[in-house]
């Protein structure tokens, strides 16, 4: 199909001319042939090629090459092009491109946050059942956008219509909320990229155990960690949160519903402890809230945002709750911090695809996603009880469990005999994937010997063999 | 539409049971109302929502706020809810809570990167007439991979058809790439995002001037930059880079055809300098190559991943070419490093949206790509032969310009007492926008005294009358 490629050639005109001429051109090709910088064998650019390049009038480049064939530099090669003979060859380099030195400091087992396997026992994984997930409307809302042209360009904060869409539905929620202080992400991953990446300060007080991904990407960056303990029986230990704010971290980042991994979900006397423990200190909060609309009867949890007002910065995405594929989040700034995040997002991505913004605008306008997620909670809700039936009646003494009453998954503490690898390694290879969490702790010992349970992925008959299993090999690690 | 949002109860059963009894939940009650936890008018949790989060048997929940109620510390509001009636109030906080300390470092003049508005004289944009784009062929290919259902999830580091796809188009171009070492980014701005924030070194050298949102974003994650002074009239002044890069920076990014913001292209002579050159001082190379099937005839250009093989970080992107909102880029990468940087990505973004990666693979596997290059080519040469001629005779002299026979831009020089930033402000309010990329420098003082004119964004007419208003300016600044 495509010929040889050609080398291009630089061609200055002599001093103070404006234009090259055909003399300019020869010795250039003799001078870079000479330095052995065009080895044998190499293409010239084609004569109209050249004529284009350097606006040439015609018949100079022709002139050239006829002049550089005659003096034995080049030779034409009929519908091939021009080739450079002369003996020359390049100096080999003496050594090889060196390969980029990266950090050491890659992210551990990836396959933990992959999508489950078709097919997997997966019962630690946050996701929800694809098939309780809206992929057909998504595709109508798709077509929907698809007969207006598509635009050429984007918005750097995310598609105007879809900020729009969001701070109505926030403030339908009880938060104060502007379009302009919304900025759209590549799911919410990249609000806290944004986010931590912007920060001065350098140290970032977070739950822990907490979202593994946060801790990493804070850590990847170059944030200290600073750990606030959080025991999904027992709540939060105000009293050692106390001590690790009163160090005055620039940040705290906080699940306040549905914690990732633990599935707990603040009290009101915490957020207002917290609330009222950041204001003492200083401490700035980014609230992740992907799970306050996970709530199983379709109401929806108080938070940091609504009770702090709009210094807090706050996280959620469509993600786990709308299709993971879209990859579409957000993070509310106040006002003066916009055009930093951003600078931040533009220097990371410049901005989202047009395409799906545009069809999660649509979603939402067409007030798809409330029966979505009225749909999807009354299915939840049927697992989550039935979650709790067959642990009941499963699980062997000594084994406790969380009653987190919405969101994906709950928290299953285990005896501490029970050796959290060599049982996940044992489900494994009965086809049951948990996950032990031990990436998820941050700085001291951790405090909990289990692993997070999720009710939204399998239906009701995996849930229970997997459940089933799982109990088997408690029991079996027990006696 | 929506009820007044209820506040969680925490209630842990008492040490030892698996149970939360009714007891529990007016102690739990009292508890947080005695502390100021729950103010006055705070909903209560719904007694089915109640029972169902913590798994209690029916009539616990409603016996426990009849008993509340009774005691007077809630009362309940027929189809309202339960709301606390004690007159404590929460003590107010004290203070607010902190704005996030965000660096100082903002992205300077954001505007200068914006997609131009429409109707203006955009004389300086790298971006390429919208009228020259195939959004309606894209839209074709979208409604297509729309037809099957849309997936659940993605693949963090790029939908596999289109990885191939990209890697059959880099062979064919005689680079030897395989799928998996094809990593899809948001844009090729990503693919800069993932390697810097991957490196372990932390000096980068690139060229000066250069694309200023690589130079920025390598700033604010703090490497230490080099500049290698590029003059798009005498090429690359290789002694002054060997001086540079003898002092062993981790990385070179560089941008050999049609270099933003001058519009240069490396010649093969100065391909080979810098290979050998990187060679001899082990400073590995990311190459930014979204220029090089961008040559007006149709040939494309050697590069430096072509001649310097696997260990060259290869960076393209389909953003000027196909689609800016599409926001679909790539790098390539040795397998080495593969791990490594799309653990980098996942950290950021987690992964692009599916849809627009299937519908960019999608329209190269219908062949569309070289149609539309072919197509866009034959256009811009055109404009390219009319912006040469117009400025040969509108410009007065004293201006000089380049012909980099191919890419959206050319570089203009003009004599050193025009003042650039006061002609950028003329020419602002005269409609035509030029950009003096002053920001585009690294290090020492500028070399240059002009800017990029654009032949890819604007139709013939406009560019003489933007062309016309520069050339009078200019003649005006002289006079």
């Amino acid at each position: 199909m495509s010929r040889t490629p050609y080398l291009g050639l630089h061609v200055p005109p002599r001093d103070g001319a404006r234009r090259v001429t055909a003399a300019d051109i020869v010795a250039s090709v003799q001078r870079e042939v000479g330095a052995g910088a065009l080895p044998a064998g190499s293409r010239l650019p084609p004569v109209r090629a050249l004529e284009r390049q350097l606006g040439l009038s015609k018949n100079t480049a022709q002139a050239a090459y006829d002049e550089l064939v005659a003096r034995g530099v080049v030779e034409a090669r009929p519908r091939e092009g021009v080739f450079v003979l002369a003996a020359h060859t390049l100096a080999p380099a003496g050594a090889s491109i060196a390969t980029a030195p990266l950090l050491a400091v890659v992210p551990p087992p990836l396959a933990r946050m992959d999508a489950p396997a078709p097919g997997a026992l997966a019962l630690s994984t946050v996701f929800v059942d694809p098939d309780l997930l809206p992929a057909d409307r998504l595709a109508d809302c798709a077509r929907a956008v698809l007969r207006d042209r598509m635009p050429t360009f984007y918005d750097p904060q995310g598609f105007p219509p879809l900020r729009a869409a969001i701070a109505r539905r926030l403030r339908d929620r009880g938060l104060d909320v502007e379009p302009d202080e919304v900025i759209v992400t590549t799911g919410s991953q990249q609000s806290l990229d944004i986010v931590a990446r912007a920060m001065s300060a350098r140290v970032i007080a977070l739950e822990s155990p907490v979202y593994s991904y946060a801790k990493l990407l804070f850590q990847t960056l170059g944030h200290e960690l600073v750990g606030l303990p959080l025991d999904p029986f027992r709540g939060l230990d105000l009293a050692a949160w106390e001590r690790a704010l009163a160090a005055r971290p620039g940040l705290a980042y906080l699940i306040p519903s549905f914690q990732n991994p633990t599935g707990y979900s603040y009290t009101s006397a915490e957020l207002r402890g917290v609330l009222a423990l950041c204001a003492k200190y200083g401490v700035a909060i980014l609230e992740d809230d992907w799970g306050s609309d996970m709530l199983s009867d379709g109401e929806h949890r108080p938070g940091l945002r609504m009770l702090g007002g709009k210094n807090v910065l706050y996280v959620n995405s469509f993600t786990k709750k709308l299709l993971p594929s879209l990859r579409i989040g957000f993070v509310v700034a106040p006002p003066a911090l916009v055009p930093t995040l951003v600078g931040m997002k533009r220097l990371s991505t410049l901005g989202n695809a047009w395409l799906t913004e545009a069809i999660v605008a649509e979603f939402l306008d067409r007030g798809y996603y409330d029966t979505h997620l009225a749909q999807l909670q009354r299915a939840l809700d049927e697992r989550y009880t039935a979650c709790l039936a067959a642990l009941d009646e499963l699980m062997p003494d000594g084994v406790t469990w969380t009653r987190p009453g919405g969101g994906p998954t709950l928290w299953l503490e285990v005896p501490e005999r029970v050796n959290l690898g060599a049982l996940e390694a044992h489900l494994a290879r009965r086809g049951v994937t948990i996950s032990n969490g031990s990436v998820a702790f941050v700085g001291d010992a951790r405090r909990l010997h289990g692993f997070r349970v999720a009710y939204a992925f399998l239906g009701l008959e995996p849930m229970r063999v997997a459940l089933t299993i799982v109990a088997d090999a408690i029991r079996g690690a027990l006696a």
